[in-house]
């Protein structure tokens, strides 16, 4: 069990405690999900003593359906969770001086002086890195969703083109792409539906709105899915009705640099390298300077998680990871193509998650 | 400008910096609006010198369409915004020692723990009670723009109504809301549309799926766009079909636990009030323990904002002052009623933003 995982950690690296607040992870520890807004919800994870979870108490129904049989601590909104917070270490016998493990990177600093209210002499160490790693290599049952997510992904940006029509406004597109997939049992989108029309390709996270499919547009649709807790992301650029030699000119750039990026995906080798060799692809054929952003990003219970993929990333890649890969050459007034693919690294190279074909489309 | 407000605050307050990191309140201060994930983006505002924005580079451009004049800090995914931080503070000439003004509900600790890096010997001082209560009192413009999104609200519920068919499941009815709104403009739901049927309603964050409707149902609505960056959030529950004498009895108590609430809604009342009538209401006639969240929240750019309307809610009413009152009563296996609005404090009484009728609808 994962939070078995985390209780051996503790214990060896001697800390005292771990508390575990992001949706994020608590899900990976626990397989509840809740997105609490400003509530605190969490779990509290000792070396030896029983773990307890902290949640609204709305939530506390949904916590015992998750499966979570240790202590749950629910708080009503005019109560103080730290007060109850504060018993249960009591109960512990914690002392005044512990080493905590937190999420620094997500972990409002209010708690963390919160904690210090209860134990005031506490030592703040980061637990990413040791959940980052956990969460780093993909079992087989994570595999398993992460395609079918890909899937619907895929199935997403199907649905786009063939909404595509003259005068068409991006939001639209977007409304038809969400409709159907919410109509096959998609719950939640990764992120905000992005498809943009003509110059606005050009911005890498440009804003949906009322502009029209005109002829002669770039189309670039960037979407994907949560299923069962688990993300996809893709991104697919088309060209409608009719294309000019610049856009044809990007697009291939772009995907020969996706495809060479790919090729590099084997175990072992660094994640720079895919960077680089995408980024040489692009700087050689003249548009360096038009790829502003990295290569790509680790992908499964967050839409962006460890590891970043850029030219300076440190590591190798091992099989069980999955991460996008996402080229993309923007230029101003022209407009954008940027190609995205979930991959898949296993013991003997790469499969993609997302197939939906790559070659340049003229809808 | 509100930007000024600020600087006068530090300047009275005799601290060196704020540095303001959330979507919401740089949106506030700035009018850029940015979701910028795991990325650092900010505001750094000082007393006397120039303020400068901080933003991944590709985000530089929206930031100048903004409007923002200020200085820009652009860095691309293999740098450390921190570096270029430190070099202008630098330019500013500040010192080690710095009282320094930062969103301690939200500022992650790592970024503290990087500010303690470029200024070792920094004071930490919360900005945000200053934000909140200038955010709380709306402006006419914020206003005008809360009455559109709260009539995209009411569209909404009226959708989610007219899709109601036996067999349909929550998703599907969802997906009918959704898509309707994107076709007449809107880019976002406020959070996930809650669609709930029969005895789900009964759990106060349900989770909608594939649950179908019957006949005897009662339906809950919970939903909200985000409009020009302000969003509307109403709750509303129909009964599908046929009604049972407890459907009506519970239905009955909370409209009526609502509307006494509204009738608190006058300036200079404690807004531990409203909480605090409404929740007798419901206790007196023997639903108390069914009454399991608080009665309302801020509403304007965060879609849970400053203040929390609860039994121990400290403050008064004032005349510009957005919230939601939203009892609720939950019975488990039976179902769930809330009836939610958007409320304006005038100087007189108050405003409904949102309003879709409340008499009790066997649809």
């Amino acid at each position: 069990m994962r939070l078995n995982q985390l209780q051996q950690w503790l214990k060896t690296e001697q800390h005292d405690l771990a508390f575990i607040h992001s949706t994020e992870n608590v899900f990976y520890l626990t397989g509840f999900y809740c997105e609490p807004h400003e509530r605190l919800m969490g779990v509290f994870v000792f070396p030896e003593d029983a773990p307890f979870l902290v949640c609204p108490k709305m939530e506390v129904s949904h916590v015992k359906q998750s499966g979570w049989e240790a202590e749950i601590i629910g708080y009503e909104d005019h109560e103080n969770p730290w007060d109850k917070i504060a018993t249960a270490f009591q109960v512990r016998k914690l002392s005044e001086q512990q080493s905590l493990a937190i999420e620094k990177d997500t972990i409002p600093y209010a708690r963390v002086e919160a904690f210090l209210q209860v134990i005031p002499k506490a030592q703040f160490v980061s637990v990413e890195s040791i959940l980052n790693q956990a969460r780093l290599i993909k079992d087989e049952a994570e595999i398993t969703i992460l395609r079918r997510a890909a899937t619907m992904a895929d199935r997403g940006v199907e649905i786009g083109i063939g909404a595509l029509q003259e005068g068409k406004t991006e939001l639209e597109v977007i409304a038809e792409i969400e409709y159907e997939l919410k109509k096959q049992g998609i719950r939640q989108m990764s992120f905000s539906t992005l498809v943009l029309f003509g110059e606005k390709t050009a911005q890498p996270h440009g804003i949906p709105g009322e502009r029209r499919l005109r002829k002669g547009d770039l189309v670039l649709f960037d979407l994907g899915v949560v299923l069962d807790g688990y993300c996809s992301d893709i991104t697919r650029t088309v060209v409608f009705n009719s294309i000019t030699e610049k856009q044809r000119e990007i697009y291939n750039i772009v995907l020969e640099a996706q495809q060479q990026a790919l090729i590099q995906c084997v175990k072992d080798k660094p994640m720079s390298a895919l960077d680089r060799t995408a980024r040489a692809v692009i700087a050689d054929a003249g548009y360096g300077s038009f790829f502003t952003h990295r290569l790509g990003h680790g992908l499964g219970i967050d839409v962006h998680e460890f590891p970043s993929l850029h030219e300076k990333s440190e590591g190798i890649l091992k099989p069980g990871m999955v991460f996008t890969i996402e080229p993309g050459v923007y230029v101003p007034e022209v407009g954008g193509v940027r190609i995205e693919d979930d991959v898949f690294i296993t013991d003997n190279g790469y499969e993609l998650l997302t197939r939906f074909p790559k070659e340049l489309r003229i809808v």
